[in-house]
């Protein structure tokens, strides 16, 4: 039976494979609409696989230099798994890119075909934008299981002992987490440099906006919005999702051989090491099963759709987790942990419960994000009022507000850390993270949904299609932001539960490859671990400052490259000269004349000119934050050793959160105060609108908010997880 | 002969407050020039005594709540020293108040006597600002060593044993830190709200200068100058002083009965105790001593002579370091304290070199932090280059600056915590941070300097003394920057390392009174302790954020009045009228209409009103900051128990530090871009000056910066220590 089960878990990933395959058809067979939008749809779609494949061109040298590294890097009794660990982080590369790569493609399929459908149906834009997302939400957890699941199977036949079956899993997970953050980092570059400059020069260059034709940065934004909110998304969440489970199984495999243990269940002691992978596969069916509530009517509320979808997956998904655990692992058991100086009694009611506090706090960090970045809260109107004196204090009510949000999802965090280690000790802790993402495929599937109508809105803008278009697309792309922020909250809950999961099992694998240099404690009274701590802290600052100088460069040069084609390119100058002159007015009141040198204008924009720069800028600069995410820990340990180390981690791990909360919540609350402007917002008695001199300090805010929340924040849950990581597969070699 | 130096000490710092009153009296002397300068002077210094009444009123009930619940919550075995440890407390408080009293009467008095000499010697005009700033600098630490001295001759003589009589002592530092983190905050408020609220009316009501006499902000910014900068920075320094001295009394007193110790030296073992104090007593010596080198001639540079005067004292200092160190303590004793398992060997030359790290340390961040902020720098550069697109890039490229100018001081303060406690164990780390503040006197001299010339600029403005007074005066204040930051290395520096002994001390004597449960590790892996490490690291950011929104909203406050008064009397409104008319030309080509309406003006400001505002924006916003401060360990320790609390610390402190850090060092160079362009600047081969769309960009992120660098930045250093305190405090009633 046990083998059996073991079988099983591989089929449920084929299940969400065959699911992503069976909807991408689907996706393509919709009418993508009229020739020129055809046209735009293309342009993007190929700038995105340009700069995939560029990326991708990268990546394989540092991932072929890595898992040599790893391959030769084994210690004595490693020589023979250690060429496996290299694999392993190949194929979870591999994956994570794959996972990536599924989720654009059909992202650049859907995004047009929606526009086309929001000529005519709110229901079938809606159909179609979210079969896209979760194609992409499907695919991430399908590859995420059926690759976890078929190299432990294949390990796990090779006569090793489950601790080193489980090392050279971890492979995987290094792998997907390094191509994670470099997708995350590179595509928020490449994405922020586009957006922050096609949006400064709407407002330098007067009255273009960002996805207006003869902006010659729109398609580079649009690209933008493809590699980076979805691609790096699809990397980022696969990075997640494979980590928590990853983490899970390493702390169980600490139960084997448990006295009393491996009498009460029926794998042979391996029940506590398949569980995250069993509740993650079954995640997936119940996922499946959600996205076929998503459905709306003309004149229905997309919203209340997608939240029956998620939010009948997640009570499914909480039932089923309850058999399976009281199922799968003895109702008690005595185990004693590294921390504890008697056994303890572990039950599977207890498993169950940390698993639903995970739940918990994750919703409840998703309910605190909205609350500190809704429109109409408290937050964001504080920075409504502050943008009535001008930008200066826009910024300083927008820093405030992402500073003092980090207070409650901190204090959730925290007691879900010691509630969870209450209930099930160390694995409770990594459990937690498993329950909140066992839900992913739908949950990812809605997240995405989100850029891809956004990127259906800026279609409808370039193709100059009629205004109720864009308001369809614009009502498809307002809904979904609750969903949003409980994903970000999952995200960043899962992401410090994973790395605390991971710090455990470094300190574990070390002290059984050590057994001479055991660790009992990492002290905090000592200097190096206090040095470890500090340098740790410090690395969430030092890769969030290059993430953001990387976009504030490429941004200059966008704007640069704007305005020499805006002066060189005299099409484009005419049209421009046309514009400022019937300022305001709708063009059917313009001159004919006037018209047709507007028109002529189209397409001279040198599009492509734009893309190279954001690409560039992208592959550049993503290289440095990514290695000193990977090398850091190894110098560190190497030199500091493993209690410094140790500190390293719980350093980053700690400002790694507090870091990325305050920037997705800055950054959210900056971008919301800016959308109370252009929907019109009262102040003291006095409405503004767009235009507004307030909404002008709103649209600073909203910018600088821009590499907060897309670049430099997401990484950052990365950029933990990554760390750990290598501190656990560097382990056996310190 | 040791009784005899224990007596000395007091008395050197008595020769320090003695320095103090003559100084005083010979500023006091000095002319004070015109009737219109004296009524603006006297104006300045009344609101400002004004505001630290209110304050000191507030605080002294502060004062008393905490003094009788330290007194009354005495364990068992405490009751007969903890009523001490309340008057120990009072006692710490009043003189932190009185410090900055002392130095903010001077300061007021100093400005206007600056301004006058200034009309006519920039060496007399020099002479006296530094005569203003070394009032405070000798005051801060005159009180200092006398305060502590005398408190612990007389609990010496109670018949306690040493660790009784020391925790007894540590009341005193934490009464400091209270005041501290209450004046710093509150000043901070005061002058910031100020501050920014009268900036922002040059910009929205257009073409009125800060200093301009039409302002109504503009006394209340100047009462800011010495209510935040001056008597702020004092009660800062004073307890940075006091912490750094009486942690490593705490810790030394662990010297105490280790065999081979006692025996050889002097004062029956207690030399590491009085070690800090005899330091810092000498230190007066020789900052007096400096304060003689400070001389220049007209035409002379007075930054070599400020140069002259610190470096001048440090070098006596550290030779007389070596001296004091090696004659004090034994040349080697076998010592083994909480962290090693055998006994290790300690020796004099040790600790010197772990007095010497310090400095060295503190020079270095110095160096860093003047990298990062200097004109002329790449940071700055980069920032000013990032204007040219606009604010929001300027404020990309200032976080970044900041984020980024975290990491090497990062890694100077990781390398000085192991290194000093490699030569000297944790009474090394301790040491450290003495070593960078035994020449307070001098460095705070200087640093006080600053504000005292900016306001004596300020004054000669709104007196409309002729332009050359104002050249010398912004010569002066362009001046000491290099000292400035330096101080602010040694201030960061000091209270990480302050921060890091009292932690460590709080488990001494946690031990000490808790046979029975002992902590001998406060281990990351535990989750009370990870709880603990998140909590605390948030705290910072909290903390922040109070902060920042109260300048936001008291500075909004400011701006409506300021608009009510433009419109509401008549006077003012016709002179703003004639101003706009005759924008730009130089007041002796107006009309003698015009010229008369203008000055028929004057004095009709309600300046009262505006300095209101920030008096009750201070008082009132404080007060949470700092509970929180005080409340959070006691909380933490109670109900999550003392390891949690540890956890708490470290987060405190390694948070702390970073946004220390970046708060200051993005502040500082945003300040600094801004000045550049006021200077004129070349980007892209074209010049930008002030009043161009760059230095308007420029303006915004100096705005930003200014409650970063001036309110909340500065209080972190104390936050971090007086948490610590706190906790130090409690540990035996845990």
């Amino acid at each position: 039976m046990g083998q059996n089960l073991t079988l099983i878990i591989p089929v449920l990933g084929a299940l969400g494979l065959v699911y992503t395959f069976w909807k991408t058809n689907w996706v393509i067979k919709q009418d993508p609409g009229t020739e020129r939008m055809i046209r735009i749809s293309n342009a993007i779609a190929e700038g995105a696989m340009a700069f995939l494949k560029a990326e991708y061109r990268v990546l394989a040298i540092f991932v072929l230099v890595v898992a040599v590294l790893l391959g030769i890097s084994g210690s004595q009794d490693l020589k023979e798994s250690s060429p496996l660990i290299g694999l392993s982080f190949i194929v979870g590369a591999f994956c994570s890119g794959l996972a990536g790569f599924i989720g654009m493609r059909v992202a650049t399929k859907a995004n047009v075909r929606t526009t086309h459908a929001a000529r005519t149906s709110l229901g079938k834009a809606l159909e179609i934008a979210f079969a896209g997302g979760s194609v992409m939400g499907l695919g991430v957890v399908g590859l995420g299981v059926l690759g976890l699941s078929s190299l432990f199977i294949i390990y796990s036949n090779m006569g090793w002992d489950l601790i080193k079956v489980i090392t050279v899993v971890t492979g995987f997970s290094f792998g997907a987490s390094s191509i994670a953050l470099f997708a995350r980092v590179g595509g928020g570059i490449y994405t922020k440099a586009a957006d922050v400059g096609a949006d400064l020069v709407g407002k330098l260059e007067a009255g273009i906006p960002e996805d207006h034709p003869l902006n010659p940065a729109t398609i580079a934004d649009n690209v933008g919005d493809n590699v980076g909110d979805v691609c790096g998304m699809g990397a980022d969440l696969f990075e997640s999702y494979v980590g928590a489970i990853v983490g899970t199984m390493v702390l169980g495999a600490a139960f084997i051989g448990v006295v009393g243990y491996e009498n009460t269940n029926q794998f042979g002691g391996l029940n506590a090491v398949l569980l995250p992978m069993v509740l993650a596969g079954v995640g997936i069916l119940t996922s499946i099963l959600g996205t076929f509530f998503v459905r709306v009517k003309e004149g229905g509320n997309p919203q209340a759709a997608l939240n029956w979808g998620v939010n009948g997956s997640s009570l499914i998904m909480i039932a089923a987790s309850y058999f399976i655990i009281t199922w799968m692992l003895p109702e008690s058991w005595q185990y004693q942990d590294m921390l504890s100086t008697a056994p303890q009694t572990m039950t599977a009611n207890g498993v169950f419960f940390a698993t639903i506090l995970g739940l918990v706090a994750g919703l409840a960090i998703g309910f605190i994000t909205e609350y500190y970045t809704g429109t109409d809260k408290a937050p964001v109107m504080k920075i409504v009022h502050q943008s009535a004196t001008g930008s200066a204090t826009n910024i300083i009510a927008g820093l405030a507000t992402g500073f003092m949000s980090t207070m409650f999802p901190v204090l959730v965090l925290a007691a879900a850390i010691m509630g969870s280690y209450y209930f099930g000790g160390l694995y409770g802790i990594a459990i937690a993270a498993v329950g909140m993402l066992s839900n992913t495929g739908i949950q990812l599937a809605v997240d995405a949904y989100g850029p891809i109508s956004d990127n259906s809105g800026g279609i409808a803008e370039m193709s100059e299609l009629p205004k109720e278009v864009r308001g369809r697309t614009d009502k498809l792309d307002a809904v979904g932001n609750t969903t949003a922020a409980i994903g970000k909250g999952f995200a960043i809950g899962s992401a410090a539960l994973t790395a605390l999961a991971f710090f455990a099992s470094f300190v574990e694998v070390y002290n059984k490859t050590h057994p001479d240099s055991m660790i009992s404690s990492i002290n905090l009274l000592a200097p190096d671990v206090m040095g470890g701590l500090f340098i740790g802290s410090m690395i969430p600052l030092l890769f969030s400052a290059l993430a953001m100088m990387a976009v504030g460069e490429a941004a200059m040069d966008m704007i640069k490259e704007v305005r020499r084609q805006f002066s060189d390119i005299p099409a484009l100058k005419a049209a421009l000269a046309v514009m400022r002159k019937n300022d305001g007015k709708e063009m059917e009141h313009w001159s004919q004349q006037d018209q047709k040198t507007f028109h002529d204008a189209d397409g001279t924009a040198e599009y492509g000119k734009c893309v190279e720069i954001s690409t560039k800028a992208a592959l550049k600069r993503m290289v440095l934050p990514g290695l000193i995410a990977v090398v850091t820990p190894v110098v560190v340990g190497k030199f500091g050793g493993a209690e410094m180390l140790g500190g390293l981690l719980a350093g980053v791990t700690v400002t790694g959160v507090l870091m990325a909360i305050f920037q997705a919540n800055a950054g959210g609350a900056w971008d919301n105060a800016k959308k109370m402007f252009e929907a019109g917002v009262e102040i003291d008695g006095k409405m503004y609108y767009k235009g507004s001199d307030p909404h002008k300090a709103a649209v600073v805010g909203d910018t600088v908010g821009d590499p907060f929340k897309d670049t430099s924040g997401p990484s950052l849950n990365i950029l933990m997880k990554l760390m750990s990581v290598v501190a656990l597969v560097i382990a056996p070699l310190l």
